[in-house]
């Protein structure tokens, strides 16, 4: 069975590939996401396989961190295509070494929204 | 000595009741503060007081979770002002009890940015 870092790091393997019907085998039967943003509920593997299969764009997924704690896994993502950047941070659940819940969290990239260098330093 | 979660729970608290001036005393002498999202770096107390301070808005902070796990702490918290609402995570370090870095994301709100309902609820 795998470890719960060893599933995260192999969603996010398929998606960056590609393989998006390769992580049905990842999620449990009654797998949930919750994107609590734009309030959106997406219930069971073929609903999440085919929304982000989906999303227009080719999406690149860079693994920046995963954190597991008790029985969660958290994962800071880079995830980009030529045009846009953003960091996807995913709280997910496990049940019988599969993916039982994921409540993800995502943020574009960008100038900062207002003048604050005297603050900041720009890296 | 607090421990990291009563910590993070006081920083928060803080900027909830916009007492920025207080969080000086959770902070490390040398607190850096990274926002990848804008590639900006807050060095020291005295700039991450004033850029909080001096952002525009009245923001309320509502802690959803935070995780304790090793040397390190995860908040999730929910931000708002009456015409806005997003979500910061940040990944704080410690030194000595106090935060010596923070690594912060922010996720605005709003409508889904495609039509997705075929493959999701709203709620």
């Amino acid at each position: 069975m795998r470890t719960a870092e060893e599933t995260v790091r192999a969603l996010w393997r398929s998606f960056d590939e590609g393989r998006f019907e390769a992580v049905r085998d990842l999620l449990s039967e009654d797998f949930v996401a919750d994107w609590p943003q734009t309030r959106e509920r997406i219930r069971g593997a073929d609903n999440f396989i085919a929304l982000n299969a989906n999303y227009p764009g080719r999406w690149r997924c860079r693994v920046e961190r995963i954190v597991v704690t008790g029985d969660e896994a958290i994962s800071l993502v880079e995830i980009s295509d030529p045009s846009h950047r953003l960091y996807a941070v995913s709280f997910f659940t496990f049940a019988g070494g599969r993916i039982e819940s994921a409540r993800e969290f995502f943020g574009d990239c960008g100038a900062p929204p207002f003048e604050r260098g005297q603050w900041t330093e720009r890296y």
